[in-house]
């Protein structure tokens, strides 16, 4: 298999730390998204969209969206489940990720800050915005998280909610959020970094870092 | 089971389909969000997120987030499957699903039309922010169905691509979107508006609906 990535994209990031987990080896094709490499012909052919990550699979079917691919590893290769528990307990993990992958990550995605800049607004103003919305959705995380017990999101062992917290964790420090009204979330990311599955997807160790 | 909602709200509107189809009946409780009810102090109580949709259970939990409400339906309410198929089909709904789901409907809600007239834009600059996010969403939306048969977005029945073509479509509308290029997706929301479990979920029947 491959995945089609980008080290910065926060949805590969999930994918890879996904695949870590599973203990499951793909090759890397990176796409230099500030570049344009998604938007290339011969990628296009692959994934019309020109959206990372896709993941190619070795039949040649493409998958899309990193919550997609995830389900779709988790349903192929169940241990160890990212979705684990009861039906309520699920919902609360499925629940956590996507106020992550719904509410934050596309509000501040390189799609929309060029959106901004096309409008008129500096660097500077497409930034703020980008930490606004990672702050409101942060502060959402930290509220989700009420009762529950670490070290990870939600208890003893990385899920879903990891794997979409680390990632927005990145960028939200990249944008420069003050992360320390949200003590719950600070923990079980540093946590889930330290975790060998978590920590080899990061996006300064991969081979098309800047 | 209650479910907090919002007459004209995509993700609330999601989860009325779903419970529709599955033969769930709750109670609908609205929640006027353009008079900011939902930030009201007792549903703050019941959601701290401040967000609808929110689905009460019978025992007080309460789950937020369309999608994880409705994949705890699918899991608590087999019948009829909203995610059928093999791991590879499942993954091509869940890949069209979370394209609207992430990639189109948070970036032309409710809060980021505000930040835009926040930042001095006019209503028509934010109308034409929100047309553009859904028609660029919907051509997406088109290319997914590529190779796939109707009358429904893949195949015979309804799925969670349905549930959540059908909201986005209603909201493209409102923003005056040209849908002409998209016929596939045309064709397969108005099969899926046809069927009674879709129709009776319209916005417009809503007791809360203007």
């Amino acid at each position: 298999m491959k995945l089609h990535g980008y080290f910065r994209s926060g949805a590969a990031y999930r994918v890879r730390i996904a695949l870590n987990l599973k203990g499951v080896e793909v090759e890397h094709v990176p796409h230099h998204l500030r570049k344009g490499e998604q938007k290339a012909e011969a990628y296009l052919k692959l994934n019309p969209q020109g959206l990372v990550p896709a993941l190619e699979l070795d039949d040649g079917t493409v998958l899309t969206q990193s919550l997609a691919i995830i389900d779709w590893l988790d349903e192929t290769h169940p241990l160890p489940p990212l979705v684990p528990g009861t039906p309520i307990e699920k919902a609360k993990i499925r629940g956590f990720a996507l106020a992550i992958a719904c509410d934050t990550h596309p509000v501040q995605n390189l799609g929309v800050l060029k959106k901004l800049r096309a409008l008129g607004h500096s660097e500077a103003e497409a930034n703020a915005w980008a930490a606004d919305v990672n702050h409101d959705g942060l502060a959402s995380c930290e509220i989700l998280l009420a009762g529950t017990s670490g070290p990870y999101c939600f208890g003893a062992v990385p899920t879903l909610a990891d794997v979409c917290l680390v990632p927005q964790m990145a960028n939200a420090r990249r944008f420069g959020v003050d992360l320390t009204p949200f003590p719950r979330i600070v923990a079980a990311d540093a946590a889930a970094r330290a975790h060998p599955a978590f920590a080899a997807a990061a996006p300064d160790l991969q081979p098309d870092a800047e």
